[in-house]
């Protein structure tokens, strides 16, 4: 079973909208930190890979299900894991919880393609990589 | 066949990253600004839906594939189309274009819940909205 | 007397925040809206600037005021002029007015530094531009 | 002399534009972060004060310097201090620096206003929130 990465991320103003809730292209940011802090905490830095392995992650596709409006000032919990891993792309599971209870506010499902950063072309995610995600998850 | 909306959006420095390329969640703003323009379009203004009729439309998932990034200063066609109309829901496909040639970007399949405002929970699409969509649509 | 461009911008969800009211950092972007514009309405698209002339326009400061709150679905007008020409530098007086009545909401003094793209280095205003500024305002 | 707040913050994606750097727009985000976990610190929620107390606190004017860019993927540190404490207004120094290093990036004079929250009327900063900041600045 995939080992889980968790994010804590608090809800400010700069998130919400009018109707008092977190604007609903705000999620994709959250999603976003917390692929990177992910990536982060298995060694990479994504800046690196672009400077010295001409690597970028770009997203292909997201479905997102928004379940409950999460609100100004709440601290929100993303819970990253890899719902599977090809040769050049990794799909990736995300939901985010209300912080101190179970409440699942917006699940995700997000494939991301691994790019040549010179090129913008599809390439192989790499070794080193992949190497550290088997071990890690 | 459903009609289409067609709205154009320019790409500004706030829109794109440090890829150099129209950020992932801000495709979502362009689809909400397309989708309240249509609304506009067929009659109803939002704040009047709900300050007048206690009407909120809410985003209960979003379905979106990356083609293609769109760029700086480009001017992109947002296209909004009804894909299904239910009693308490819209379904919308939405695709971004780039203008002046024929290259889609970006596509979206947005499932949209109609609330009341002042107790947001479900409730039925009001007459009024859906006979002009009858209408236009 | 520095003649004015005007540019007209709707405001979105994506705008406000859970006050009610257009984000305070928001505004920033109605500025540059309107000073890519203007730009643009005097003959220089800010891409071209940077591939073919290696020229950006970067912000030094911002001085704002925030006089009374932009909502939802308002439509505003941002009027820009030139408050000051120097050799590498533009300063602009930038104003957000509710459109339908003089309502003045927010006011911006805002410099912006042209730069060579390459270097990061300023330099002075091409001869192209600053003759143009002078036929235009 | 006023204590300091420090708040590290990571810059992602979405903070970065084309130009590859920091947007000058989403400085005041952070700024706000700041602003808002500085407040969290001395013991106030602003959900609370809006719920419980009628109060919440609005920007009149921001005074930026943006001196160097930063970039995708560094860290931030957000140093907050009262610059001047009056009876219904705050003016805060922030600064932005590169973590690691003392490079001073961005500077901002900030005045926030206190306001009844039911009628967005100017009104004396609580006394609870003086007392408070009277022990901790």
């Amino acid at each position: 079973m995939a080992k889980e990465f968790s994010l804590p991320i608090r809800v400010y103003y700069e998130d919400t909208d009018a109707g008092g809730v977190v604007y609903y292209a705000n999620y994709l940011k959250y999603f976003e930190r917390a692929r990177t802090e992910w990536l982060r905490d298995i060694g990479f830095e994504q800046d690196d890979l672009i400077g010295q392995h001409d690597v970028i992650f770009a997203v292909r596709s997201v479905n997102i299900e928004y379940l409950l409006p999460a609100r100004f000032n709440q601290e929100l919990i993303v819970i990253t894991s890899i719902a599977e891993q090809k040769r050049a792309s990794i799909h990736f599971d995300q939901r985010i919880y209300k912080n101190g209870d179970d409440t699942l506010l917006c699940q995700g499902f997000i494939r991301v393609a691994c790019l040549e950063f010179s090129t913008m072309k599809p390439r192989a995610i790499p070794e080193m990589i992949t190497k550290q995600l088997e071990l890690h998850l």
